[in-house]
């Protein structure tokens, strides 16, 4: 990264980017019932850390640091429940020692070391886990003391292959540094995840994130050539393929493992060449049932959008892209190689075929609006942050499940968890949906809940609604994560989800590879 | 199936469409130095098979036999090296017992008496594995004996979404019977690898089969939204689910398990509409290097063709596609939502682009030069079989590798399994090579190799090719298949590729799922 910023130790992102106290409190005017002044930002100095429990080794003394500010930095993810907690001054989760190895050796010494020690390891990206992916909990074992383990100074491009399109990367590269090497070459990873400025490769393969295509390949997985992997019991690196049918997939056991079965080093992942041609438009609808349907058109077209993207009313009007009354699908067509107007007019002509009204005026290379609908969007955590110094309960939370299920698990969310927020706040709150991916068998569907909070309650009144959310997902057999992961705060519908005997199998999988049981625990599987 | 045929004991498909003698020796004079007259077809009732060392449970016998033209059927996969044993009488390797299960229940129960008398199971679709993977070995254990699990009866569709577009499949079922059961609903899988008549869902599903696809989902991977796996331990069922990010897929630890880990029973599996659009047509190329570029740019277009198979000019002569001086690419586009021409025009022009000399006259909506390659493909391994009576050398192989290595390798194996050849059968023999598939990243690059063999060392002549070509495609970091699995024969170089860790964490997942180690030994993972 060529400019410099403080990271916010207690919020989303850049800490120069959060609201100001008035702006919060502006926010929080438009939602009645909310206290009149934002939560202060506790100073770091001012708080209470446990003292560490455990000392590094001398020999690796120079890559572990036990300052409160790396420490305090290092104790959450990002979700609602770590920023609240963490604006109310709960450290008492903080890990002993932080890391910030600079070459694989001092992994691999940090992982016997652990070993022997037991000392837990979470390996630790750029720590905007929303699941409680990197936050060691109590139950999650009686280790000696907890290591972050910090990949971020191993971020470069090691070697870009042109001809294959493909790059050796280092895990800890964040998103902007990672394409900003990438570009002289004329190649992207084109991978924009919600968090694309604060979080990594590793971590996006350690938890499969969800990336900038709406259809065809949606997360990270299908980008990876091969992978390296550190596990406490040796080097795991698969050979560089296009595809292989060799036995079940090493890579795919590894992606997904969160941490849990070796540190990610580096990867060889698959590139392209830099989109030239584009067009997007929007098409609307009276109904969320039709334009289901004509969404399920599209994703079953073969036409591949790169962006197919459904609100619901209400997301709409939230975004600004309609008033709350009609729903919403922006279309995306992008090509390196050949123009895309033939293809978006395929689309757009589906789409209507199907009940929808398409924007004439808006059919155009779309630059501007794809650029501030993503600036919106990546400003979008920053408002969470203030939202919850106003004390607002915010949730979002992503499923996915097949079509024949779609209509019936959105107005199950919708009411289910629209009445646990109205039993834990007392009123109303917003539940809307966006599909934010689609696959010719169903689609993903991004839930964002909001409403009034109440002060110092904000901890149990999310655990409650997290609680119903999971439970009608569970019920409905969708899935509990399309892309945020599983963590710690998914573990109870993950543990209906997963099949028995894999469980089984994964367990023993974790067991041979991390025979001292160091790695993330408490995360995917039971202590 | 609605024709009744019987199906050839030691060789490929049907018995009726075996070549004739006269055919057969027809087919050796081609080739100088083959013997006059072709290995006559031992009948089954005049071989010696060893006397079967276990008895099936009283209460499963009905599901159960011992004779000797079942044993003799399931005594081996179609490889050459199984083919010629077979010519040669040689059935010392038959399943103590064959088994037809017409219900899950009496899986389960099976495999519950097997795990009691250490019988090993070989799970069985329709035996056409090339790689040895249904053939129990003396090394493979110190089992009782070896039942051979024939799932054929299991063939049923049970049920059709059509909305997610998507079924619930027997595993059991054959190529055919599965998408005559899918057709009134206007859906296919359209998976149609060369073994498509003989071979079933749950074999496509253990071996991660190549299927139609040219270019995106390649493999029948990427089709299936669940798995229905019966485990020693219990039955592994995945939730039906177009996406999800919640941990490492368990579906894919089973995909490519090649039966070592359960038993696939059933699967839901992802549908499309029948297509209706298609146009296909011939590029030629002078030089084969040009051609590679070619294909290159063809894959890293986003263009996504259907087809996109490039011959090399020893392929493209053999089937009959060229005169042996040039490589042709054949290139095929299809839809069942929009005309297709503009789409093969365009790939048509990046071929020309790299030049390529399109057949002008070749463009055209394609279903007779498809439908006669299809035929040409499916009779092949009707001629091979001729060939191996005749006692001449076959062998075809597949891997994948990166562009930047996909030269180097095609000369290398080229150079040193035609040394082989020579090596061992005094005189050179043909080393041709066509791509199967291709990827951004990479080729699939497939190789058959015919020359003359001596009658009575076909076994040997072919194990020592076999392992030059293991050996370069190991030496090269070419995966050892790209979608033959690896069964037994495939076992050295598998064990090279395959990281240490992911070694020791399959194993200790198949000690979780087989505690009894009785499910396929020696496949994957030694004993």
């Amino acid at each position: 990264m060529t400019d410099v910023w403080e990271r916010s130790w207690w919020g989303w992102g850049r800490a120069d980017r959060a609201l100001s106290d008035e702006e919060c409190t502006a926010l929080g005017a438009q939602l009645p019932g909310l206290p009149d002044a934002p939560l202060p930002v506790p100073r770091v100095a001012g708080l209470d850390l446990p003292a560490p429990r455990v000392a590094p080794p001398p020999a690796l003394a120079h890559a572990v640091t036990d300052a409160p500010p790396d420490r305090a930095g290092h104790t959450y993810g990002k979700a609602y429940r770590d920023v609240v907690r963490a604006l109310h001054g709960d450290l008492a989760a903080a890990p002993d020692l932080v890391a910030y190895p600079r070459a694989e050796q001092e992994i691999a010494d940090l992982l016997d070391w652990a070993g022997e020690h037991r000392v837990a390891v979470v390996p630790y990206g750029a720590g905007s886990s929303v699941v409680g992916g990197t936050e060691y909990r109590p139950g999650d074992g009686d280790h000696a003391g907890v290591l972050s383990l910090d990949l971020s100074a191993l971020g470069r491009v090691l070697e870009i292959d042109r001809a294959s399109r493909a790059a050796r990367v280092q895990a800890g590269v964040y998103g902007p540094a990672l394409e900003e090497q990438l570009r002289p070459a004329g190649l992207t990873l084109r991978h924009f995840p919600q968090s694309f400025e604060f979080s990594t490769l590793g971590g996006w393969l350690a938890t499969r994130a969800g990336g900038h295509y709406a259809t065809l390949h949606t997360r990270i997985d299908d980008f990876v050539e091969s992978l390296r992997v550190l596990t406490p019991v040796g080097v795991n690196e698969s050979w560089r393929l296009p595809g292989s049918g060799a036995g079940p997939s090493p890579d795919r056991l590894f992606l997904g493992s969160e941490g849990t079965l070796g540190v990610i080093t580096e990867a060889w992942m698959r590139l392209q060449a830099r989109p030239v041609h584009k067009a997007s438009t929007a098409v609307r609808f009276a109904g969320f049932a039709t334009a289901c349907e004509a969404v399920r058109a599209v994703a079953q077209s073969g036409l591949h959008p790169a962006n197919c993207r459904l609100l619901d009313p209400g997301e709409a009007a939230l975004s600004g892209a309609g008033k709350g009354e009609e729903s919403v699908l922006v279309l995306g067509v992008e090509s390196a190689h050949h123009p895309v107007d033939g293809r978006l007019a395929e689309l757009v002509a589906l789409a209507r075929d199907h009940g929808g009204a398409p924007a004439a005026d808006e059919v155009r290379a779309e630059d501007d609006a794809v650029g501030s609908w993503r600036r919106a969007f990546l400003r979008m955590p920053y408002l969470r942050d203030a939202l919850a110094r106003m004390s607002a309960l915010t949730e979002t939370f992503e499923t996915a499940c097949t079509w024949d299920r779609a209509a019936g698990l959105y107005e199950a969310v919708r009411t289910e968890v629209g009445a646990a927020v109205e039993k834990v706040t007392g009123a109303p709150g917003m539940v809307n949906c966006r599909f934010t991916h689609v696959y010719p068998d169903g689609p993903a569907m991004y839930f964002t809940v909001i409403a009034a909070g109440r002060r110092g309650s904000e901890v149990a009144m999310w655990d409650e609604v997290k609680t119903a959310s999971l439970e009608v997902l569970a019920r409905h057999r969708a899935t509990v994560t399309h892309h945020h992961a599983v963590g710690r705060d998914h573990r109870p519908a993950y543990d209906r989800q997963r099949p028995d005997p894999f469980a089984l199998a994964l367990r023993a999988a974790k067991s041979a590879l991390d025979p001292q049981g160091v790695l993330n625990p408490g995360v995917l599987l039971g202590d």
